[in-house]
């Protein structure tokens, strides 16, 4: 059997999937999603649009948007055993891994689990994107001793998923600006999780098992733990210059800094970034307070300088999601949380036209 | 940012890694593992021996050997939180499900879970194979309202898993034979599964989670269910002619056979395929009972004639398993618990020297 190319550790730059669901136009520096721009979309729309757009293909008209709407609080009640399976978890469990295993435990009660038809599995991913938000807060705060959480059927979805988490009731500006992030970390082309969820997929397996795949890469540094790692360190100075400070010794030491460049396009700043940027002004000026802008335009700064690298989304929804008053530990379960609408419709795709992934291997090991 | 090659479905003869863990020489049709022939392996080894070949380098002398079934024996013991969880499952869940949530419960008392070194990862994988085969056992028990149990360390590895299964203290020829398919099942190279964990393993993620995404990928029935499809396929026919009159209306409908076969190799049959085959023949012969043999071998025949296809190790592990009194619903299980031993050294291999899987796509979406 003849292999047909050479090892490209990473698989960097090789195609592994068709798909009509997005794409990183590189030359353009471009996220397109189904035809479109995502910057363009996150303009005039909102995150239940992107996830009509990702799972049904088109944009929602507003009856289709409130339909959706109404199909996710449907679904907003989490099983009794769930809930109790979480409270069972002891307090040092990474919030990854208990959102990782209540979402393992949500398969038992799908009654068409074999059903791998599309319809099936948009009914599917509709159903977990209403429990999601619960889950992902709930787990967290029985890790923690907090008391659970029910949601609140008459806010928006966005809205309400922030209540779940801080508490408070957003304000309109607040949970604008959170459904914002949802939207732009709803899909990116195909990052390790949404290659984990395809490969799982592609043996026939379930939605459940090919995001619980998800959860456990996205839990990953070098994935989706990139947002918190940025908090970390803006929370550990306490100022501009400190941050700069704190970059260069990192650079000196060769650490990786967090929150910066992508290995698959920008040249210029993630667009994302721009648009995440857009709202922690627009949240320093209306709590009075620039400390967190000013350290990450200075963090900014010193590393295009140092290193020609760009910020990514997670640099600047980092410091935006503090500012909405989020526990850091949540950062990458909400990341997974908005990123589920995308991986649903790549796993949807995958059961649509599959080949099992079965790539082989270079031995290196000892000769026989 | 240029393409590498064009795309590939399913990554098939695409080199994905370098390893020294395991190759499928597919012109001499063997199975290698860190430079031994799996097959001779299998004739003077146990599954112990080829644990400890793959998470430590080199077949064990007696003293490594029994330290390595000291350590083992001191994992058997599972958090009562875990028990707990797993029995807060519905019986509808199914029984990979099970042992996924059971195994993704397991890494909140991993106090150092970020600890990647090859040493933490070799001592967790330890662990965890320690655990297994009571998680595996007592998630299937409890799923389905039997009293748990708990293992007995007199008895070896292989057979206190296989007395958890049964409930009874097996024959020695019983347990030689159990422990043979672990060891046959132990490791294959780069399938799904193990695939599935390296690439999660690549974000610096950790064993629980990467052994979690392989729980979910070996669910497939393109994957690991493949022995269960076996069995309920020859449970389903009273003769050997009418197995073959069952698999001929299958390739009529042109449906799968499962157990046939294999994408990378498969010239002549499976030798592990082969190595069962004896221990099924044996089996019959300790019961006087040649019927499972009798359509194993009709069908064999039938698929060679009609497809030129060869038996696969599923195909023989199933009627193995059902000789020994396990239950259906727990051969996929304990194919992921055997495989463990491989996955976790492939993802130690990863995490030794990593670059995170992040491949591109073919967009074939609406234009812009």
């Amino acid at each position: 059997m003849s292999i047909k190319q050479p090892f490209v550790p990473g698989l960097d730059r090789v195609i592994a999937a068709e798909t009509a669901i997005s794409f990183l136009d590189t030359e353009r520096e471009k996220i397109i999603i189904r035809g479109h721009d995502l910057i363009d979309l996150s303009v005039s729309n909102d995150y239940l649009d992107i996830v009509h757009l990702l799972l049904d293909g088109t944009l929602p008209n507003a009856s289709e948007k409130s339909a959706l709407e109404d199909t996710l609080k449907k679904h907003y009640d989490i099983p009794s055993y769930v809930m109790e399976i979480l409270s069972l978890l002891p307090e040092t469990t990474h919030p990854m891994d208990g959102l990782r295993t209540g979402l393992s435990a949500l398969s038992s009660v799908d009654k068409e689990i074999e059903n791998r038809s599309t319809e099936a599995n948009k009914a599917r991913a509709y159903k977990l994107l209403g429990k999601l938000p619960a889950i992902t807060v709930n787990s967290y705060r029985l890790i923690n001793g907090l008391k659970t959480v029910q949601p609140v059927p008459t806010l928006s979805y966005s809205a309400n998923f922030l209540y779940m988490i801080t508490g408070k009731e957003p304000k309109p500006f607040e949970a604008k600006i959170f459904d914002r992030s949802l939207l732009l970390y709803s899909e990116h082309e195909m990052p390790n999780s949404t290659f984990t969820a395809r490969v799982i997929a592609s043996t026939h397996s379930d939605l459940y098992g090919a995001l619980t795949g998800g959860v456990a890469s996205l839990k990953g540094n070098l994935h989706g733990g990139a947002n918190e790692a940025v908090m970390y360190m803006l929370q550990s100075v306490d100022s501009a210059a400190e941050f700069q400070q704190l970059i260069q010794k990192k650079l000196v030491n060769k650490e990786k800094v967090m929150g910066f460049g992508h290995r698959v396009y920008m040249k210029k700043m993630d667009p994302r970034a721009l648009e995440m940027k857009e709202s922690l002004k627009q949240l320093c000026e209306k709590k009075g307070d620039y400390s967190l802008l000013d350290r990450c335009e200075a963090g900014e700064k010193t590393m295009l300088e140092e290193k020609g690298l760009y910020p990514n989304l997670d640099y600047y929804a980092a410091p935006v999601y503090w500012m909405l008053g989020i526990p850091i530990e949540l950062y990458t379960p909400i990341f997974f949380t908005a990123r589920t609408a995308g991986l649903a419709a790549h796993v949807m795709e995958q059961h649509q036209n599959n080949r099992i992934f079965r790539p082989r291997v270079s031995y290196i090991g000892e000769s026989y």
